[in-house]
């Protein structure tokens, strides 16, 4: 056997093995029973240190050096495995350990902080965090960024210099946009009891219409919408709200992307480097573009507004107008996972700095509710009312997860490029979308974007879909310009 | 660390890591997409594949070797440890990954022989795993017998001659006791239609009762009923027949009698060799205790006459001593697993005898169905119709398991013992269960047997419980004996 085939043997059993890992985070969070908890976590421990040795393994390095891609395909193989084997070797297994045992006890003791919007007893938490998150992004940068080299675990190719100058093009543009949208009336919200049975019955239909493979996957209830899995097994989970179905509805939509990018690459990258979406980036803008160009189109709001009708009688809005009206509001808030389309990269670009500044060590962790406030205010023009509402809002700083936000924007724009290139592609979509009908979208994302997995970076994979154009922020400004400019009547 | 707080931590990461792969098999019964069939084999080959290594690991081996037990429960960890790593580290890795992709296909054969009745196809397979299986046992053996090498898988420090003198004492008596019974008039079985949502409520009631724990543990439907994991995640699956409830209601029992001896396990064993039940005949001793002795008996039926009255109204049976007649009648059939508690040893040790032959050589695979027919002609006194009902009704030859089958048997030995001193040490019993409180009972289970999980050699735990007598027999026949002499008024 060669050191090639070796070597994709070698991955094939890694990534058999970490899908079973993550399944076991599935059933943690949907159907285990609640006194299986302290089980579960050394089970996760156990899976974890089998794959880390696997990961790590010295035969793997050697594979690696030896084997010679046959076809391109192989070549791609390689560049993933390759720069995971650099990314893992370089953290020692102390450090990876240490991380791995203080972030699930931080992740804990955030939970509680945030109930409690007690900032104090999750600093000592935060603390460590930041301190081996930083040790760790030195020993992966090797005399690089930091914060630069964290990065690379979510959108790799990217840099902070990149985003921080997107942001900084964006950020006018949408607090012009923001401000003349509140300074307009606002339209009513959709009101109402919508009971549990019904919005899932809508929920699966949905999410038929975005093209998810039932016989590949499924979906369940829990408290926080996810997507798990890839290849033939690739789960979503949503939750209900009775009184705002579009929480379920959407939700189902955004997972629905996520999952159906799964679902759809290639059955002959399954189980090897490729066999998964490439990049958050690219991950985050097709769930973005299912939840917001598409499912929030007036074109489909238009259907959902008859669809809903079916489901639950005469609502309190009384016209596709009006309902695409609600569907789209734009508010003040303080959450970031209740933002609009609007101001969301706002909330992103608030956290971008912050973190890089804890990285960086310019900012200290005990300064950092402060700094938020203070940030806050000036970004959106009134006051932080308590610390579950501001700097304990988001579970990923407890669990380490510093250079994972800007891969939310970067979806959004991502999303943005390939709505534009799809809809000149495809005149006559709105045609077929009003009728409910998302067949030739869902087609279109499929064979531009989510068939081929992780074959290409993602910045290539965005331009590849979009005719050799490489993605900037212009069209889904123009996009949110043109879209909320309309609902507004600016 | 000393060598064996080395050897506790090897064998507990071993442990976690098996609970993750029976869970897989959970998963894939239950809540599996069906398009997920591919990719999870090779999930669990990987999972095997990494528990096989960690089995034969020569470190292990070291560790053993050098471990001293600091009391008595480390000289049972090391007792049970050494016989694992000694039987594993005997079948030759080739051996192993073979007789894992030979059972694995040949499963998938009989189902298809199974539905077509073709013996012919099943036969090739048949032979390979005989061979497999008797390889497998010569090389555990070393120069002692196979059969009895393979039984050590299920129930350690058993031996077919010990068995086979069980089964000569058993027959007659319970040839007698049948013939008696097929030869008093039938008493009335229930006929109805009984809902699922009705049939599911109740056997959750029952799961309660009988001591469940739902907090580490769940119900969900399956084509097979079967209990999964232990420590604190016990799940259990039922199925449901809506013409038949004691379908139903008694292989929930049954379940919850092998869940509850793992969920009742001292936590301080939990992940260790003595964290689950010690062997199969013991394990099937609680679950058919559960089942017959005591949700068969006249005190539970009499409750449970009333609750299906509660549940589904009037039933075409009027009185509790009928219904009790119609919970244990005895009838002539074909299948093992629909069998009565008169008759069912009697299909053990037709397979008992047969699969003796097969491995030790005397019977070759393509006699077997003629020596099954004639073998049932003889115990059974009428013909075989067809393979599904005869030689090819179980798939416990397709998938390698000689030497399993005398277990069943066995279980329900174990149970005549308990049963017989539980109600000894218990004389108002009888009193609780006729109103539906089965406290006294599990509690007793939960502390002469469940609680000590594999601390003692499976012999010796039933002779633990039954105040130092060994099990035999005699108490099992003299309950059959006497409760169906009652029933059919012999």
């Amino acid at each position: 056997m060669s050191a090639y085939h070796e070597l994709r043997a070698h991955l094939r059993q890694t990534a058999a093995l970490s899908e079973v890992a993550g399944r076991l985070g599935w059933d943690q969070q949907t159907v285990m029973p609640r006194g299986a908890n302290g089980q579960r976590a050394e089970e996760m421990g156990a899976m974890e240190d089998v794959l880390h040795a696997r990961r790590t393994d010295p035969a793997l390095g050697d594979l690696l050096e030896q084997a010679e891609a046959p076809d391109t395909v192989g070549t791609a193989i390689l560049r993933e495995a390759k720069r995971d084997y650099a990314r893992n070797t370089r953290v020692p297994a102390r450090l990876a350990s240490e991380l791995a045992r203080v972030t699930a006890l931080a992740q804990t003791a955030w939970e509680d902080a945030r109930a409690n919007d007690d900032v104090a007893a999750f600093l000592p938490w935060l603390e460590q965090v930041v301190a081996l998150r930083r040790e760790e992004g030195h020993a992966i940068a090797q005399g690089g960024d930091a914060y630069d080299a964290l990065m690379q675990d979510y959108e790799p190719g990217s840099s902070a210099a990149q985003v921080a100058a997107i942001f900084d093009r964006m950020r006018p543009r949408l607090v012009d946009l923001r401000d003349r949208i509140l300074g307009a009336p606002t339209p009513p919200a959709l009101q109402g009891h919508f009971p549990q049975e019904g919005q899932l019955r809508l929920a699966h239909d949905l999410a038929r219409r975005f093209g998810y493979d039932f016989e590949r996957g499924r979906i369940d209830l829990a408290v926080h919408p996810f997507s798990s899995g890839s290849g033939s097994d690739v789960r979503i989970t949503t939750r209900v709200a009775t009184d705002d179905p579009f929480n379920c509805l959407y939700s189902t939509l955004h997972e629905v992307g996520h999952a159906t990018y799964e679902q759809n690459i290639d059955p002959d990258y399954a189980l090897t480097p490729l066999g998964h979406g490439v990049s958050m980036g690219v991950h985050e803008s097709q769930s973005r573009i299912y939840e917001n160009q598409l499912g929030r189109s007036a074109a489909f709001t238009g259907w959902l507004f008859g669809a809903m009708q079916s489901e639950f009688g005469a609502l309190n809005i009384d016209s596709a107008d009006a309902f695409h009206a609600a569907v789209n509001r734009v508010h003040q808030g303080y959450i970031r996972t209740e933002s609009d389309e609007v101001q969301y990269n706002l909330h992103i670009m608030l956290r971008f700095d912050l973190e890089r500044a804890l990285i960086d060590g310019s900012l200290a962790p005990s300064d950092l509710e402060e700094a938020w406030n203070t940030r806050f205010r000036a970004d959106f023009g009134f006051a932080v009312d308590r610390p579950a509402n501001g700097v304990l809002q988001d579970v990923h700083w407890s669990v380490g997860l510093f250079g994972y936000f800007p891969t939310y924007a970067l979806g959004n724009i991502y999303a943005g490029c390939l709505n534009g290139t799809m809809r000149a592609d495809l005149p006559d979509l709105n045609q077929h979308v009003a009728k409910g009908d998302l067949s030739a979208a869902t087609g279109w994302l499929a064979d531009r974007v989510q068939r081929h997995g992780g074959l290409r970076p993602s910045v290539e994979t965005i331009a590849h879909a979009c005719d050799g154009t490489p993605p900037d922020e212009e069209p889904l400004l123009a996009y949110l310009e043109a879209k909320f400019g309309a609902i507004y009547d600016l």
